[in-house]
């Protein structure tokens, strides 16, 4: 979770679940799609994930009014067999696109003990932790994958090739909440260094380089036409790791898919237009679910969870460090903070979602 | 790769299968078992991954004659539904039970769509990437992922709790050889911290920990007590992804399979038996596979991963870096030169080696 930003103004999470709902059919989106929408950005304002929830919104409506996002689309199976399937999302917003095909992949679970749905021609789908917590419901183990605008090296490269490419993957647990894993490719999210120059700190090795190709520890060096580094970093940090991983979310997703891969995915960003060359459709999500049943009772699994959770929680901390967490817990704290006190947001996305009121005459309510 | 040892003796990879196929077949492994075990350890002789091949014969050995391998397993499946089922290794030779279930986990790819087979019951199985390279010669997308004896903390944790936990994952190209994706979840494997404390180098920054739970660049400090961090390392080189990645690993092998999970692995090591408390049956793997034809047409895809290919090898490299490498490049590269030059194994290997000869009467030659 990053840092929380001192200029801050609370709001309650109904009244932006409200003002996204209302934006979203401002600009066509179908009424339960909106709400759909909607819900897709609030699960990361409500759980502390600030850079894919409201404060993307206006990215959102730039693309819908620019059309360069359908609002209407109609999503179509281009091929299946038994588990698996492709899905050509027309185009879609990845947020209303994601969430149904997430479900054809949980259906798929239900009846061939696991569903896999790779996506093409769809849009940026929120936090990637959304679509497996849909599967936690119906007790089973979900899975989700996108390729993102491409803003990362390969290891040891000087030029954006990959997204930042995220992974996200749940467990249920019994009685204990679930182990929820949500985590970018990249050695960091460019949120984390766009934090450290707007407070004028430095950054650690390992995490940018400059626009030659140099390491650099000033935010500043990567933000003006540098990049990010995969997982790992550099080679004392086994940063080859990180782009296998990125490789892989990048292959599956858009390569599987038909989307655009790699450098040539589509930038989610209103000032920036597609690469000139195009090598498929949209960008690409990759959906998973397995039916637990199909491998061992529900209730033994869950139980197990419970005991996995018990035993890392049990783990004797390193000097200094408080505890060991598992994976979910910063997102569930956040949630329990933010259901009570509200939902802090940052001035410059407030005068963003000011912007978008002014534009669409929609009311932006604290409450 | 780990840097090369200076002390090795060049042995021919044809020598190195044969004394190994005999070896297990003196330990009552059948022939056809024998054959395939010492395929999977000559994968990793053969491709430069000297850790996981020939060097590990005498720990298998030490474990069947000591009865904690069965060496005629029948395997058998608990429990299955559609594209995924949960098969029982009967504490077989990993070598064995693993090519056996990834063998069924592509057979339910092709009827299915994808197959997943979670195994319980079963002990090391070599290298990770052996099994998705089967995969590849059918046109599947093969994965394959083990848990493995505890030697990694979980982040912010001083204490051994999960193993070096791999993933493996190939995508087959058309012209192009395949991306060949194969690594462990902690920052480094357990034989690179060895390969420094030999060579008498400090280790850097993120590798390790020692019995106190103090960052260390002391290898032996590692070696006594200490441990290995997640990749990433620590919280400014994201750590918690590699715990993250090494947790998912653990529990999709183990606990989906009812087998030992987190620090209950069994060791894979003589001189330490089970722990006192086991949760499961032996160690899990778990092993997948998706039918490309599923998702879109198999050409079309080959011919993608061919220009992705081409594409993440044009990067401009870093300033002093040669060149951007595909992941399976260094394994390829080494099978090249090995299977002219023939297999270098280190005098320490070569003595277990020849201690095995000896207890068994086999001859070990160098060709």
């Amino acid at each position: 979770m990053p840092a929380p930003d001192i200029q801050t103004i609370i709001f309650t999470a109904e009244s932006l679940r409200q003002f996204t709902t209302a934006v979203f059919e401002h600009f066509n989106v179908p009424h339960e799609d909106a709400v759909l929408a909607a819900d897709v950005l609030a699960y990361s304002d409500e759980h502390g994930i600030d850079s894919h929830g409201i404060a993307r919104l206006k990215t959102y409506c730039d693309l819908l009014k620019a059309g360069r996002i359908n609002p209407k689309p109609t999503i179509s199976v281009v091929r299946a067999k038994g588990s698996v399937a492709t899905i050509d999302g027309d185009n879609g917003l990845g947020l209303v696109v994601g969430p149904k095909c997430m479900e054809l992949a949980m259906q798929k679970a239900k009846e061939h003990g696991s569903g896999w749905i790779g996506v093409c021609n769809t849009n940026h789908y929120g936090a990637a932790g959304y679509y497996p917590v849909m599967a936690l419901k119906e007790d089973l183990i979900g899975l989700s994958m996108t390729n993102t605008t491409a803003g990362v090296v390969p290891f040891n490269g000087a030029e954006k090739m990959l997204g930042t490419n995220p992974i996200a993957i749940a467990f249920p647990g019994l009685r204990e909440p679930p182990v929820l894993i949500d985590f970018a490719s990249s050695a960091v999210s460019y949120g984390k260094v766009e934090i450290a120059r707007r407070k004028g700190e430095m950054i650690p090795e390992g995490w940018c380089i400059d626009k030659d190709g140099y390491s650099t520890n000033d935010p500043a060096e990567m933000i003006e036409g540098g990049a990010l580094l995969p997982l790992g970093g550099d080679k004392d940090g086994s940063g080859h790791k990180g782009y296998c991983l990125a490789s892989m979310v990048d292959i599956l997703t858009a390569v599987l898919s038909g989307a655009n891969w790699g450098p040539f995915a589509v930038p989610f960003a209103i000032h920036f237009g597609p690469s000139n060359k195009q090598v498929g459709k949209g960008i690409g999500h990759f959906f998973g679910a397995w039916d637990i049943e199909g491998f061992r009772d529900k209730e033994e699994f869950k139980r197990n969870i419970d005991e996995w959770i018990h035993t890392m929680r049990s783990t004797k901390p390193q000097p200094g460090k408080e505890k060991v967490l598992i994976p979910g817990d910063p997102e569930r704290e956040a949630y329990q903070i933010r259901m009570k006190e509200g939902i802090p947001v940052n001035k410059e996305v407030i005068a963003s979602l000011e912007e978008i009121a002014t534009v669409t005459g929609i009311d932006l309510r604290r409450e």
